[in-house]
């Protein structure tokens, strides 16, 4: 059941997170559903990658990586996640891709185990790729379970599985307590991709059990396009560990310039190359919006928008690919349509911003630090109107090669 | 024999590269001897950046990956490298860390050799680390030869070496030639380490017979703190090459989302996650000076800069550790001396940056893009005064933790 106009008002007029809006500068009457693809730049962010182009780098120079503890980054930005996320704050590092980290913690897991590497059909492709990649270098089994296969599927003979903690399209969540207790069972190891969870979830990663997780930098953390990624690895498990991209900043002493490779101790040893500062400067930036409201505010409001936004999809005959009202949910929703390309197109030319995905979905993102309901409710009434008019039928919105 | 004041003007008047000064925004006073550690930013990369920023990302959000071309970056900014270095345009690419960049080529020649990885002995560190660091993941051999082992070092059991073409010390610069044809005859593979090289030295890599290397953004390219790194492979032999660092970005169809890797055909294949976009746009901006000059030109200077100081310096009593005069040099010098760090902090503290290697090396940059041939002079003379007077014996330049 649609909500009706009033009501739209006094949620927003009570939403606790309306204020948070305002750290953002988007741009008028756009309405952006794709904050799960690439989050907005704060106010704050662009005023420090400003900051760190003109003064640090231009002024100060390579004197900056003291005077301005751009040493310290990967370390600072990674204890803002580990807030985020439940962990303890120096367990978290911010580096690389998550590809890259992935390989990182598969490879150093996979030192310990002869065990196979899993990911479930239809994972988010680059966690796949890597898993495929890093089985052929070394020799590894490889094995893909089923899309909605549970804990009980991991066998002994496995010796990890990279696990979207949210589904890219369904957004449906795991339970992560089951399956870290399952994958114990089992001697299995569970790398968490956070991806499409950090920054819209309330995550209690310690508290459900898990050890090992990544994720990315860009979408609800806002950190700009492309952002280093971060990665967790629990502080007992971190000496344990030796991943194979063992570069510089991962050395116990990286600045003795020694011939001999000594790993850091803790999380640092998951370090490789020298760290991506005016990038890292953009998530570092953006991270700090967090302070200001709980998780719990803030997955509570995106399905709250999500929820607004699939009720008058309804309406229009539209259900989402998503797991049952009942359960979790991450913050995107996914529709399945024949011309999803076509409408996706079209609302973008409306200014409703929001993803197409391969075959056939449109995929809505719901951030709840700079939507509003009013925002929601719009895109709903705008999408109606493409449908009823079926102006997604014009050849200027027809399938043309589509990047990201 | 020093040079008389009369002949330093002359020889700036003279400089053909005297006017890309202007092309930068350095603080005044500075005498920046650092750019071969963190290049200084070109006005048209803090323009670049800005827009970045406050256009492509604040305004147009997730369209910029089409509209701004963001997909194509990695692929544009290696195109003006491949120049640069002497291959074709389509033969180098940006993406990821120096180090993660060794580890993709390191992996792939591995997969098909079963040699050992060797390095030199004072190899530059991080080199050395992603060689062990690989060699204990895959069980392979890993060999030291001397520092200064010519390409007779190399074995028929050797699979490949991984070489800074200059040396980060000494800046001795390695015959590619040789190197190239004894390997061949030994059946091994070399991955070149131009990150002290490239933007400072006249290159020709295909001329030369190298098929692999890599390469640092963030020296003499200028590109900022922790830029992207390039890759180069000879177009004939990518496509024999599988990496493991195989994310969805090296795909043949990135966005298709299949479940199955299929590398994309050439250099793309070594690309791995999402790009940093707002740090390879500093980059990518920063390489445009080069188009404005020749890298013979660029060469004939950085020898005119440093040879105009080690003149200097050997009338102070120093000589710097490197290669004899008539041989061939990158754009840096270095001195060994007792109180290397106290010096260095004394210059620093006099407006002369040049830096500190464990364990008791002065090294200076010469970067012939934004340097005065009266820079020069007046870095000697500063250095000579720090000299004469003790300076630097003063309590506040005595060593402490220094991290860069």
């Amino acid at each position: 059941m649609r909500c009706a106009e009033n009501d739209i008002v006094a949620l927003d007029a009570s939403d606790p997170l309306a204020p948070a809006r305002n750290a953002f500068d988007l741009p008028e009457n756009l309405i952006y559903l794709d904050g799960n693809s690439l989050g907005p730049p704060s106010r704050a962010t662009l005023s420090a990658v400003a900051t760190t182009m003109n003064s640090e780098w231009r002024e100060d120079l390579i004197r900056s990586w003291n005077t301005a503890d751009w040493i310290g980054l990967p370390k600072r930005c990674g204890q803002k996640i580990a807030k985020l996320i439940g962990v303890q704050r120096d367990e978290v590092i911010v580096c690389d891709s998550v590809s890259v980290n992935i390989f990182k913690l598969a490879s150093a897991l996979l030192a310990k185990s002869s065990g196979a590497i899993v990911v479930h059909a239809d994972e988010f492709p680059t966690d796949a790729y890597i898993a495929i990649g890093l089985a052929n270098q070394i020799g590894a089994d490889f094995r893909r379970i089923e899309e909605t296969a549970g804990p009980e599927a991991l066998n002994e003979t496995d010796g990890i599985i990279i696990k979207s903690l949210v589904h890219y399209k369904t957004a449906a969540v795991a339970n992560i307590s089951d399956w870290e207790k399952a994958a114990r069972q089992k001697g299995v190891s569970i790398i968490w991709d956070l991806s499409h969870a950090a920054g819209a979830l309330d995550l209690n990663l310690a508290v459900d059990g898990a050890e090992f997780a990544v994720g990315c930098g860009y979408k609800y953390l806002n950190g700009g396009p492309g952002a280093p990624a971060f990665i967790f690895v629990k502080k007992e498990r971190a000496s344990d560990l030796t991943q194979p991209l063992s570069g510089w900043m991962g050395h116990k002493k990286p600045f003795d310039f020694s011939d001999d490779y000594a790993p850091a101790d803790g999380i640092e040893r998951f370090l490789c190359g020298t760290p991506s500062i005016i990038s890292m400067t953009a998530l570092n930036a953006a991270l700090d919006i967090f302070d200001d409201h709980s998780m719990a505010a803030i997955e509570k409001k995106a399905r709250g928008l999500s929820d607004l936004f699939a009720e008058g999809c309804a309406e229009l005959g539209l259900a989402p690919d998503a797991p049952p009202a009942e359960e979790r949910r991450g913050a995107h929703l996914c529709f399945a349509h024949d011309s999803a390309y076509e409408i996706v197109q079209t609302l973008i030319k409306r200014d409703v911003i929001g993803d197409f995905r391969t075959p056939n979905f449109m995929r809505f993102g719901f951030s709840p630090l700079f939507l509003r309901y009013q925002d929601v409710s719009n895109a709903v009434s705008i999408l109606k109107k493409i449908l009823d008019t079926e102006e997604w039928r014009k050849p200027e919105y027809a399938m043309r090669a589509k990047v990201t």
